[in-house]
């Protein structure tokens, strides 16, 4: 059952004995639900789990940690899936959950401004905005599992960033519990601070390898009172990118969404659910999920409608909500095409990013090359493309044997990340790097930023015990989980 | 004429053999120019001025310097007003302007996206923006004089903060020499990108010291098709900021400015100018500017009329614009106030902010204490309230000896800042800190904070040559200017 090495062992053992007795968790069962991702995919025992209910105590653990030397991994709801948050570090890793600090501190709906701690689940603070009239646009799929800490730390983007921004651009204060123990206070609300170095920047996205986050000051907007969604089939991504571009110039930034799926996507959708009908009259090589939001004396409706109307010779089909019932069937096409692209087995993700312009160009190259050199794979392509966000996933043909699935996904990401190169594109546009993406990473880094990134993990975490081995390479190498 | 040490002397004679010929200023007429900053109040005299070309040109002084260790501060259009980019190390300086080096080099309409030169004067890029129907929403009343590379560096504010938010949040991306002279290229205008940590971040409002930036990539946004703005009048600033929080659910996120003027700053305005007549029927307390802009199907006047036309109960009096020619001359009331604010002589700025919840609580708290403790110091106050920013500026009374102006600002800045710190606000909401504000931060600061931002200086400038002394004090301290 037990793996680790004896210095490790005996480190535990220490550490019980110092903390509360409930702080930790140490026996196998209990530590299974750590040890493994959302997806599955990535696994990692970890030395122990510590759950703890304040800053202050997480600051007496890692004063602790940092001075007997044990390795820590702060995790969230675990549904990053680039192997951040499961331990993986080949001495073993205390696991900090935040399962205890999930509380909404306060709501002000006159500063529009949230205080949670790390551990909130964020459908629990967006429940909680949405009590105050605001709304907390952090918004994706895994927002019932996932929690506040884990989104700042990976920086999380989602549905509507094209109108509030990355989680980074929501982000007021943070508290942080630094790799020593110390407590960096840096938790306010102030919407415009410009004293010095901008330190929360630095845990923003960087995965826990700088500091543990156990606070967030978060900025919310007006609930809007209105709501329309629309989806429209088109012929083309290009077409689809047409549409956008006169979006943002016709909508007035009032558009949340503009999410692009391809047919395949809408076939997945209504063949996992025998109550989703194809929802357009036909079928149509794109697809277009348009959401606009807007507060007050707004006619959003004609708006949408006007808009629409005018783009005649783009959008072949279409439909605008008649209802929020209506709009939300609308997105469960999203959801459940999302959920069932893997057909319940293993599947590759990407989450790469070009400019918008370059956009139609990247789709285009990538299934042509994609269908040259690996004819057997499926591919699912759907994203946030108003912000040149594509996910262009690989479902193994059915009846391939599942020994040949990583060699499948390693090509296809090849592929796929060659071109992306050739468009100057990110290879983690939302995600982050983790340890899955690290490779890819490394390969493409230039020397610069990856000293100057050292430099920064070495002067916040000198003993290389927090998160070791996410982003960065591990200096003494790392064991794939 | 010339009060450097030796050394000094030495070196900059081997930098002039060193760099092309017309690289270097080093006579002493030419270098008044860049000695002075936009207020007059700070001075300091270059050991040289480096006007390079390129960011290649800037590596090799940079290189150079290093080497020799020769100090340099970077140099933007002098407006920031807090010191950091007049010369002011005690062994002298380089400055490095970017007169040269202020192209635009493209503007994308269809990424919402431009990359300038450090050097661009912000007008300058604006109207680029325009012409591709654009724009760049970096709004305030110096940008026909400052430069894309100091707003960059110090974070800058302004206008459309509100809706747009800060100068951070518009850089896509940055190409930045470093202290030693390396290019570290991160000029790209990908709308999401999680790779590894956000390094431009560190450069965005560090004021030059641990970093120079060369190039900016920006977001632009469609160009506003419509934009109305309105002057109202009110009995107080509680009533003000009643009605901001009216507004921002009422207005649907098309709020671009929400402007506080108190009746002094009204005065200022029209007494500065013959043709400025007093904006409304009668005086008023407090005075609004509000602009909203739009582009397509919405009815923004109708909207700002509704809106303006329910809160009769706030609004004592109000003028819509009928024309761009009228809503010019609204914000010339802005302009000249602040222009005329300091009836040509000294007085104390202030730039703070609170929480937009105490902001009403903190004027009147403050304009009591100075009146009890100053009855003699005009204060003059004014601000972008919807981001909790107040500039609560301190003009001496007529005929006070000017050698008595210090001690009334440094004591009027006490009673201001002691009440900012009593609404857990800012001492400096945009313009940063540089040499003026460093004695209030430092005393302010907490050590962990000035721990870590010591670790970060000197893990990226380790011989301390960048703007040595601006945010942080020197480690070998630091003469005024």
């Amino acid at each position: 059952m037990n793996a680790f090495p004896p210095l490790q062992e005996r480190a535990l053992a220490a550490l019980s004995a110092a903390m509360p007795a409930d702080l930790l968790l140490t026996e196998g069962e209990a530590l299974e639900r750590y040890s493994r991702d959302w997806s599955g995919e990535h696994y990692g025992r970890p030395l122990a789990v510590a759950r703890p209910r304040s800053a202050d105590e997480l600051s007496r653990l890692m004063a602790f940690c940092h001075e007997q030397k044990i390795h820590v991994v702060p995790q969230g709801g675990l549904t990053g899936l680039v192997g951040a948050a499961v331990p993986s570090y080949p001495g073993g890793e205390v696991v900090v959950s935040f399962e205890r600090m999930n509380k909404v501190r306060s709501v002000n709906p006159i500063d529009f401004a949230m205080v949670v701690e790390a551990g909130c689940i964020l459908e629990d603070a967006k429940r909680h905005a949405e009590a105050a009239d605001c709304i907390l646009p952090i918004t994706f799929g895994a927002q019932g599992t996932c929690r506040i800490g884990g989104n700042v730390s990976t920086n999380a983007g989602g549905f509507n960033v094209l109108r509030y921004g990355m989680t980074r651009d929501l982000v007021l204060g943070l508290e942080v519990v630094l790799a020593d123990g110390r407590i960096w206070n840096g938790l306010r609300t102030l919407r415009k601070d410009n004293r010095g170095y901008d330190l929360k920047q630095l845990f923003i996205g960087s995965e826990g390898t700088l500091g543990i986050i156990t606070a967030v000051a978060l900025k919310v907007f007006p609930k809007p009172e209105q709501v329309e969604t629309a989806l429209v089939g088109l012929a083309s991504v290009d077409d689809a990118m047409q549409l956008y571009a006169r979006a943002r110039r016709q909508c007035s930034d009032l558009l949340t969404a503009f999410e692009l799926i391809l047919r395949g996507g809408i076939e997945i959708a209504i063949d996992a659910r025998d109550d989703l009908p194809d929802p357009l009259s036909k079928a149509y090589p794109v697809y277009v999920l348009i959401e606009a939001s807007a507060a007050g004396r707004v006619d959003l409706r004609a708006l949408l409608e006007g808009f629409l109307g005018d783009a005649a010779d783009l959008v072949l089909d279409g439909v605008i909500a008649s209802s929020k019932a209506q709009g939300d069937r609308l997105w469960l096409l999203r959801e459940m095409m999302v959920e069932a692209q893997g057909r319940g087995g293993r599947y590759l993700r990407t989450d790469v990013s070009v400019s918008i312009s370059s956009l139609a160009a990247f789709v285009s190259d990538t299934l042509n090359a994609l269908s040259q050199k690996h004819p057997e794979a499926i591919a699912v392509t759907y994203g946030h493309v108003g912000d040149g966000n594509i996910h262009l996933n690989i479902v193994p043909p059915a009846g391939m044997p599942v020994d040949q699935f990583d060699s499948l996904f390693h090509a296809a990401e090849e592929v796929i990340f060659d071109i992306v190169d050739k468009h100057g594109g990110s290879i983690s546009a939302e995600h982050g790097i983790g340890r899955v993406k690290q490779e890819a990473f490394l390969k493409r880094a230039d020397p610069l930023t990856l000293e100057l990134s050292r430099r920064i993990k070495d002067a916040f975490d000198p003993r290389h015990l927090l998160s070791e081995g996410r982003i960065l390479a591990s200096a003494d190498g790392m064991a794939e989980g």
